[in-house]
């Protein structure tokens, strides 16, 4: 595998390969050991000529009319996303929406784990969360910098989410999944991904009779 | 503007307008009246050319040099995505993460009103929730048909949700909002959107060092 592979790959080929990696998890649960670019296609909505294109890339992870073996591809894939292992994350704000993602049982099995969670609402700091203690947002410098978290969540208010963001970044965080509706200003070496509901309702109703 | 508008448009491109729209909102609220490409592309992080080549496939909001006046483009974006409406939405799944959607307040300003809430579970029927009664999966067809619902999300373990899509698309829902970690084979006429935190935070490991 080259050593600079992120230099090479277009960011919307490793922007599909967790949608992949996760369609393999689903054929591995339901039982299957082989898959091939053609059912994959099939289950995704994407060529099968797309998907081999894109896994050729990495070296390729099958044979032409062998297909794929879903246990090595996912291992592979887990290699290439850097999720062959534990990621901790930080979570800012405990309202709903975070209170939800506390609760979300599907991070540790695909490579995440909310080790912290954060707040500046008094009557929110010290309570107890799925097994977490709310912090202040005081102590999130401290505990980001103690425990070298790379990556965030950002549950809070817009108005709040660019000041959490610089905090964040300024210990070390270098990558944020914003949940406030609202873009975030960051440096050249932070990642951001959004997600806004919204955003993706107004994608559809263009289509909408 | 052409009537068959959504043929000639690049999905991409009206991937991008809920963005715009978004960006146009807050500088709206800032108490800004006029804007730029150049502005836009930097608090979006998109280049200036790629937002008036994507503005121009609507016939061009602004004249060069005088900038965008913000309230019209603003108006112009939510007539373009058809949320210059309400559109009616059904939530299926009141676990933590349906019970956070039922309770966000930023869905009625951007055009979108959930106005029905089903679940399964016999402890969660009848009870409210932030203004409905979450009401019985039983009811979903007669509820959605009666008020001719196009729109809903789906907030159901991943186990359960091609079931849930199925029926909602049986009853005429056109566009889903899926929050279910599973891609759902739907039929042509049928829009889907994913939110899963996870594709999003692998999509960002493979830049961590």
């Amino acid at each position: 595998m080259p050593s600079n592979l992120s230099d090479n790959i277009p960011d919307i080929v490793i922007g599909r390969l967790p949608i992949y990696l996760r369609a393999l998890n689903r054929l591995a649960q339901d039982g299957h050991e082989v898959t091939s670019s053609h059912e994959l296609g099939q289950i995704l909505g994407i060529s099968s000529a797309q998907i081999r294109k894109d896994l050729s890339h990495f070296g390729g992870f099958g044979k032409q009319g062998t297909g794929y073996q879903i246990v090595f591809l996912e291992e592979k894939l887990r290699q290439v996303l850097k999720v062959n292992r534990e990621w901790e994350v930080a979570l800012v704000g405990a309202g709903d929406l975070g209170t939800a993602l506390a609760h979300y049982g599907g991070f540790a099995e695909r490579g995440f784990k909310i080790s912290c969670v954060f707040d500046n609402a008094k009557e929110k700091i010290g309570k107890p969360l799925n097994g977490f203690t709310v912090q202040a947002l005081d102590e999130l410098e401290t505990t980001i910098k103690a425990r070298a978290i790379k990556m965030a969540m950002i549950a809070v208010p817009a108005k709040a989410a660019q000041e959490v963001a610089d905090k964040l970044i300024a210990v070390g965080v270098r990558a944020i999944l914003n949940y406030a509706p609202i873009n975030l200003n960051v440096p050249p070496e932070v990642r951001v991904q959004y997600i806004d509901p919204v955003i993706h309702m107004q994608r559809m109703t263009f289509y909408l009779p």
